[in-house]
């Protein structure tokens, strides 16, 4: 039996899906910014879930900060090794950028057991060191503790990076994270509250990727 | 500055997730079957969405006979690297079981160019062929188009899968597939509607690893 889908190619797929989530964002009176807007609708492309309308909150120009570091040729630090799989590996190293996850590295699991903290805090220590001179954007989706540190570091001067996207997902210590890291002076786009993910923190480098002009 | 997230061992953090979803569910008057629980629970725990309570669909015994392959080494098939990328590959090795993703290989991209069809169409042929006498799970995040592939696959007799996973998420094409998919006799955990994500076809793998007995 053959099945009738409509026939489309991949790219006319996405972008009737675009179409279809600005008309419902229409619908609901959500109106997103235009400089937002590619990373919002990529998000929800990714999720079909139209509370991150909402709740993704940008810091001033961020999208704008994240773009200039992509194309600086920044890397891009992950937290899990699925957010570094979603991430458009080949669109970011035409820029001479390249995506790493230091979380299955042995010496971060080694420096994580002697500190007594978990491998997302050691992986951020390892990042900071192994990135001191280069541009860095983060894109944690996962480990509440890795955006914790990432706060550690900034305010103590350690790291300075170029955007920091924090959208881990969970119910412990997720939001309380998120809440601190809006305080901060440093680029971010934090999805508040619970919500978030490591597919959620890889759209959104993708995001600033597609729409680099 | 020193921040102060309630220090807790990851497994800890786990457990007092899982208890805040069960008094989340239970205030929401949602009752989960308790065979079905691991599943509903993990994906929740992945997105922080309760929708999953209420969209995700099984066929009978479909948690226990997707547990059944996995203890024989079934191989599960993903649709995209990033679900891949989410599975635990040590869990799954404890029983003889790989996690597969055919997507970069390129004889499909070569095949899906001849055809005029998907990778992702391309990639369950390739599964299809190279699974013929294995046990296999398919974990479907991704591509409607192959969970429409999978539904010929198997209508045609050619696949038997032990499970399927059909959690593409998306705006065109999406519901179609797993609505058809519904009306099939293979055992399927379907979310209905345009959400899903690879994240969540991976947590379904992974939570039915973690609850087996």
């Amino acid at each position: 039996m053959k099945v009738q889908l409509e026939r489309m190619l991949p790219q006319e797929i996405e972008r009737r899906s675009m179409e279809l989530i600005q008309e419902e964002l229409d619908r609901r009176g959500l109106a997103i910014p235009p400089a937002l807007a590619p990373v919002v609708k990529r998000v929800i492309h990714t999720t079909a879930d139209f509370d991150y309308a909402e709740n993704l909150v940008f810091s001033s120009q961020a999208v704008e900060l994240g773009q200039k570091a992509l194309q600086m040729g920044a890397a891009v630090v992950t937290d899990t090794q699925m957010a570094r799989s979603g991430i458009n590996k080949k669109a970011l190293a035409r820029f001479g950028g390249e995506a790493l996850c230091f979380m299955s590295d042995p010496d971060v699991a080694q420096q994580a057991v002697q500190a007594g903290t978990t491998r997302a805090v050691a992986s951020m220590e390892k990042a900071a060191k192994v990135l001191a001179s280069r541009p860095a954007i983060f894109a944690i989706g996962n480990a509440p503790t890795a955006l914790a540190r990432l706060y550690e570091l900034a305010t103590e001067g350690v790291l300075r990076p170029a955007l920091v996207i924090g959208v881990p997902v969970g119910f412990v210590n997720v939001v309380e994270a998120k809440e601190l890291f809006l305080q901060l002076d440093v680029p971010y786009i934090i999805a508040r509250g619970r919500k978030g993910g490591s597919n959620v923190a890889a759209a959104i480098v993708n995001a600033l990727l597609y729409s680099i002009k």
